[in-house]
């Protein structure tokens, strides 16, 4: 059975990773494209790697005709997305990528996005889209919320540790390199090639990137006590993916272990020999994600190294991996492309 | 039906570029893989990407069953792929990836490789690999030779227009640029990183790159008499693509309705609009090939530019496109998969 | 003695470079740097590169005091800049690094920039600023005019040979490939990190890039007849840099000994063995500019390569040489910093 | 008056620097250059960028005439500078390179380096050449140990913070990034383009790096007591530079007016406003550090990010800066080369 898609927001990053994920799909059906300033426009001429594609015009969202569509992708701006969410009808699934239904906490919200929320009623809702963890939920799902990429990538790490409560909660730094492709297809100057290229800074330095959100409501949630860590975002001169340095306390055989343990059976999460590391060139335009565990020279304390690419995994990997879920379809249909090295 | 393959020489770039592109493809098994420095271990630890893969152990070429081989990509240096070939069973159908059985005239391999040939009988037989060319003797062929990457580049802007007689056979000059993948996974000064990011330069300059030989031998075919053209390669700060310019002197006007027609009915070849040229990005990763026609502000003068994916379209893509055709299958099984951008 | 400059347009890439070299240059201080949309600001918010430097404060141009000013690179916008340097006092020597005052015929200007000059006067009195030719009219000259960056590169190349009449004067084509600084610090998608690395494509084909008006005017005079070259410019992934690989009818030891006789005695200008080729990487930030020359299989033909660093030789280092001129210093000074490799 | 210097090992990157850095120094002359396996080569058939520079030819160790050398710097493979530098004449002023006089302690050498100093004497004698924290030792030494250039970026974070007591000593983490030229011009597998660039990893992951002995020996000699810190490197898609992201326990007030002083007199060391971080690409190809300070939002914690460029203050710069000492000079001659950019 062929499942009826839209895109909202068609002519981001995410959204051409979407389609270039579902070209190759076997059961989605992509029937509408929408791209606000770009309605009208063919998707060829907004992504001309997707040439080859027969694909619908892109569109403005109210000429879509939702009653033929199954399934919504919402690739939209940050606070636009929960107002188009909310006028949706109730018979379309919806997986979105943006960061509006993430927070469950409308005070949380409030704190890390700057205003009330737009549709309280369905951010009570939405189920978190960190596939692995939410498996069940997602499955009955209407509305699902796609995570940070930053925020998965950290959470593949921490998530397992916490909840085994083999490391110190009050002692977790997390040092973590996003390429430039998580910003968006945005003019700004700190993009450009000439400026990104042979450079490398931090950002957001000191606890201020709206991730924290995320990783404060979960890690919380699964510690069953407040916790709190470190996040230190670094831009990265390259154009996907993310590595993630975590330094925790706790023994390096447990926090092995422990993954290891938590990702056996895992379809797209592959744990490193004890020792190894991994490099984020080895899962570049994949659903995958690698992580290796060292121990270091002081005792009692742990390294713990994870990688995905941001626009796959990290999100329209990701969403896929949820509508599948959502559509009754296997969890891994269409993902199962192998990373592209070198 | 699944068809079992062995890879020969599967520890370099286009060597992982077959394994990347069969996990996804619908009727080849890999049953064998080999590479002789190699031998012993397990794909993963060449190859990380490709860690998620349940694959042979790497061993040496005579540790092949070679009976339960149906078809062998063969992967190898110049001038062993020969040796190698030689010795397999007729059973097995080929594909080589290597430079051995392009040229047809034993002279004129002599000249450009700088030796006899060691299988002349197979040189004979050989079929070029230039699939949307040579299709129908691929078809019937045992053994195919892959084209070169930059030769394939040029053959699909220049082929046409020579048949069609529509440019002057003595104007014709390629300035190519290739990605380093092109030069393979091997250890050279040129190749470090901080020796080529950031640099750019011409390479094998005045007609002696040995991809001539394969211009020299197809365009006198196929204009019956004698063509030289100029070709000039240049080194691109990029790991992947070939973006080819030609300079031609014809008419615009023809030149692009000779490749629209030549181009029409071709699954991964796309002619854009008139006045439009590519980005060797919109096909990275794909088995596409983009082809632009602009004409000069000096009446007669065409610019033609093309690009491809020297690892997909211009190596191990085709491969398997000649393989699928060899085999019985769809010509674009398994080849389907959308470029990656960004 | 010290020489008292102005910067105005300081808050692009030809600004900046043009501070760098000032930094360390003998007879040169920096008295007024303007930036009319920044003004106010420290350079260092704007280049955080200059933060050591004790610079003044950006302003906008009617905030200069004039009349301590003895020289003035003007880096503004093409069309700006003519509107500027008008009304600028007669006392002020004034190098452009516009487009503005480049073409000498209005009517070529109106053509290749799309409107009439404001300023005829001046671009009569202007000295075009190709230092290797114009050296005496500049040493007297009020206002020089920087050349365009690629025209300067095939200049370099060809205006020696088309003097010398060694040359076809038909069949010249310049395939040239540009680094992306060459387009500034524009907010443009193409120019994004994640959009030109891995990319490469070829822009302004069949002839109409700006640069050629100033390829006709030069070759034209310098010929005594019209000459018309073909010229495709491509934009490089990587951020400093131009080499132009020119194909011309001739011998190939003419040509070589035509232009190692016209830049023997060249300070920056370097002529490599007969057969080699340079690398963009060898100038990269410094004034030099290397060319090598190789004869091609075919007969007659020659294949000639030049690079220099577009920002430097092409551009701000090419005005401070004009302003050593112009300020009765030696022609090098504070240009013989030394290329930064790797 | 001008200074007869040598560089020994003058075929690797930071070889190739100081001759860059000593091409514009107003006070030295190169009188020796070796390259043991390219001696009788010219220095432009290793590194053309020298092209326009007259230097000697390369030659081997023992062809020198060290009676006419002044000072000599060795740029020679860890191991190999030692029994070199054994061997050279008294009357030679030595700045070193490499690792094999930064460690004071016997033991920790053979525990960092596998084996047995070789010259005992010497490294007992040699100064650590930390210049902003050696300067008075230099000035005097006839043997100077050129740092680490992680260890000086590390440091220079650091140590000011542990003298001052503002950090707690037991939690010190340094996750730091460096680019691949740190590595040198060596033939692997990892440097080259096609497998790093797109790529990011860490490596010497758990506290196995050799500069952790530096970090060892000098901090614990500053804080009075044992030291030890985490430290993780990661490997950089990019040529030059390196950023250190240095995690601590101190309060973020102190730790920046703990920096602000150490450094307020220092030439090359520039610490940014409060709450600001630096950008490796703004010191790049230059002598100069950035600092910044931010203060996490967990009370307490700070995070101090510092960039440098590992070829010049990290190796090169900081052994010119050396030398001018040794040399009675003006520290900062020839180093005030502003950063290139973009």
């Amino acid at each position: 059975m062929t499942h009826k898609i839209a895109i909202l927001g068609a002519s981001g990053y995410t959204g051409a990773e979407l389609v270039r994920l579902i070209a190759t799909h076997p059961s989605m059906e992509i029937v509408a494209l929408s791209a606000d300033r770009k309605a009208g426009l063919e998707m060829a001429a907004v992504f001309p790697h997707l040439r080859h594609l027969e694909l619908p015009t892109l569109c403005k969202i109210d000429e879509i005709d939702f009653a033929q569509v199954e399934l919504c992708f919402c690739a939209l701006p940050h606070a636009t997305s929960q107002k188009v969410i909310k006028a949706l009808p109730e018979t379309v699934k919806v997986v979105d990528l943006s960061a509006d239904f993430r927070l469950r906490d409308p005070e949380e919200y409030a704190k890390w996005y700057g205003g009330a929320h737009d549709a309280v009623a369905l951010q009570q809702e939405a189920v978190y889209g960190l596939t692995e963890f939410y498996r069940d939920e997602i499955r009955g799902a209407r509305l699902v919320a796609g995570t940070g990429c930053n925020a998965a990538t950290g959470q593949f790490v921490l998530r397992p540790l916490i909840a085994a409560g083999v490391i110190d909660f009050d002692h977790i730094i997390l040092d973590l390199k996003c390429a430039v492709s998580g910003a968006g297809r945005s003019l700004k100057e700190n993009l450009l090639h000439a400026e990104l290229s042979e450079g490398y800074s931090a950002y957001a330095v000191g606890g201020t990137h709206r991730h924290l959100g995320e990783f404060d409501q979960e890690f919380s949630a699964v510690a069953g006590r407040e916790v709190r860590i470190q996040f230190t975002p670094h831009l990265l001169p390259a154009n996907r993916g993310i590595l993630a340095t975590a330094y925790v306390h706790g023994s390096a055989e447990e926090v092995y272990a422990t993954l290891a343990r938590a990702y056996a059976a895992e379809p797209f999460i592959e744990v490193l020999p004890f020792g190894e590391t991994p490099n984020v060139k080895h899962v570049r335009a994949s659903n995958f994600c690698h992580i290796g565990v060292v121990g270091d020279r002081i005792e009692g304390r742990t390294i713990v190294v994870a990688v995905l690419d941001n626009l796959t995994k990290g999100s329209s990997g990701q969403a896929i991996q949820n509508a599948n879920l959502m559509l009754g379809e296997e969890e891994t249909a269409g993902l199962m492309l192998a990373p592209v090295f070198p």
